[in-house]
């Protein structure tokens, strides 16, 4: 297998995407057997299929971190009418997808990936922001910096931001920012959590015990933004009380109940649905089969 | 939208399988919510994304239907460990993929297709019969050619045999073999039935009452041949009988207990499900979105 060949990589980005909204039960989130109200699983499938270009030309390019998000976002929008569905995986596939074609061996992603970020330039920041309000995504601001919203553009030049000072400004209430700011920390400890599920159980399974470990052990951001931080709090202690009671067989049905919950509230761990996708991409791209 | 356009041919290809597959409940066969013991859902995905190169290359080229399918057979298997999932897609996909590359607009597909499959040649027959062994797939032997068996190559160069030849001798007891002889009908009846059914419902449930009414009007000649003509025309009729019955919120409880039974039985329509995947590929390259 080559693995820094443009192809392949964007496959594995795509098999990611589709794995991890395919994984079921899921708390909270859209799964095979679960949708939202204007946004489908079918959605995050054609989205995931349709920007496999946008992941081909990622992997072959050296710069351009914020432009290609905001094309992903927009290839994304064209083969699917369920709104946004990856704004978040764009954020963190596009930098390990480029850093995954500079790689020559499957070790060397983590460091690659780290350089990309560092690397991002003014331009990112400003293409990243309309991409932003391309994807009409709900966020808090980052910083002072009211996102999508054309004063912000004048901020990020009155002080020459880059992509990666945007996301340490906004690391500490947001998981994607941290895995700029902590080198894919999550994304690589995931990566492991379903190879290591992987000798026991199922592609499935060791993605929903790997979402679940996920969420017992930080905070979604995207709860946190959505509600508030104690609200967090409580549905990964939950995720927490859960995973100690048992193996999957045992908690299957407990894990279930806590997804049917969390979905009549609108509680939706997205941010830990963004981290478990570049968790499978990472495993995919360093030759995981099931 | 271009259309002809290698890359979005191959995208719609992958999406087909993907949705194809994920359509549920769709009676006897793998769908997101069930699975068989060696081949599982998540297979058929990893087969869908892993096989895009080859599907671009044969948007590309004039020639070589039968090579092609053989190298999809062996791109899907590096992907997945579940075996067998799209051989009969392949050969339905690989010259509708072609035809679609020399398409200028969406209209010609069908008069296109017609022409790929009878340009074949002796070679493609002689790949064709690789793949079929490298597949491992079980059928029945095409007229007095043992599908898989040096001795039906020898007989190939003896009597001059092209593809579309082989699929002629077939035609009268297998259904993806009729679709090359009988210029793609039912694919693109399906096609028309699937987005007439999206004017009315989403795009789940026009899959899976599209895959109904193909059953109660056909015969699945995979059935036939894996259990006998009666099997098969039993399973059509019961089909026929349930979509008789109402709407499909009216149906959905009885399509459910159908497929339950053929489950059990280990009765799974597949060349019924090949010829969704090639109809939903037609609407998605004719431009239908959802």
């Amino acid at each position: 297998m080559i693995y820094n060949d443009p192809s392949h990589i964007a496959r594995c980005a795509q098999l990611a995407m589709i794995l991890e909204v395919s994984a079921t039960p899921k708390p909270g989130n859209i799964d095979r057997d679960h949708n939202y109200t204007d946004t489908r699983f079918e959605h995050f499938l054609a989205s995931a299929v349709g920007v496999y270009p946008i992941m081909e030309k990622a992997a072959r390019s050296d710069s351009g971190v914020g432009s290609l998000i905001r094309e992903a976002v927009a290839e994304s929008g064209k083969w699917q009418k369920g709104g946004n569905t990856h704004f978040g995986a764009f954020l963190l596939l596009i930098p390990l997808v480029m850093a995954a074609g500079r790689c020559e061996n499957k070790t060397c992603l983590k460091a690659q990936a780290q350089q990309v970020v560092r690397e991002t330039t003014m331009e990112d920041a400003i293409e990243f922001y309309g991409a932003f309000s391309d994807a009409k995504v709900k966020v808090k601001p980052v910083g002072d910096l009211d996102l999508g919203n054309d004063t912000s553009i004048d901020k990020i030049k009155a002080k020459g931001l880059t992509l990666y000072n945007l996301m340490e400004i906004s690391c500490g209430y947001d998981m994607i920012a941290e895995e700029w700011a902590d080198g894919f920390k999550r994304t690589f400890e995931c990566a492991a959590s379903i190879r290591n599920k992987l000798k026991k159980y199922g592609i499935n399974d060791a993605v929903v015990l790997t979402f679940m470990g996920l969420l017992a052990s930080n905070q979604d951001t995207f709860i946190q933004t959505k509600f508030d931080c104690k609200k967090a709090a409580e549905v990964s202690l939950r995720a927490k009380e859960i995973m100690q009671k048992g193996n999957i067989d045992e908690i299957r049905d407990e894990i279930h109940s806590f997804d049917e919950e969390l979905l009549n509230e609108g509680v939706n761990p997205g941010s830990t649905a963004d981290i478990i996708i570049t968790g499978l991409f990472v495993s995919l791209f360093q030759g995981m089969r099931f």
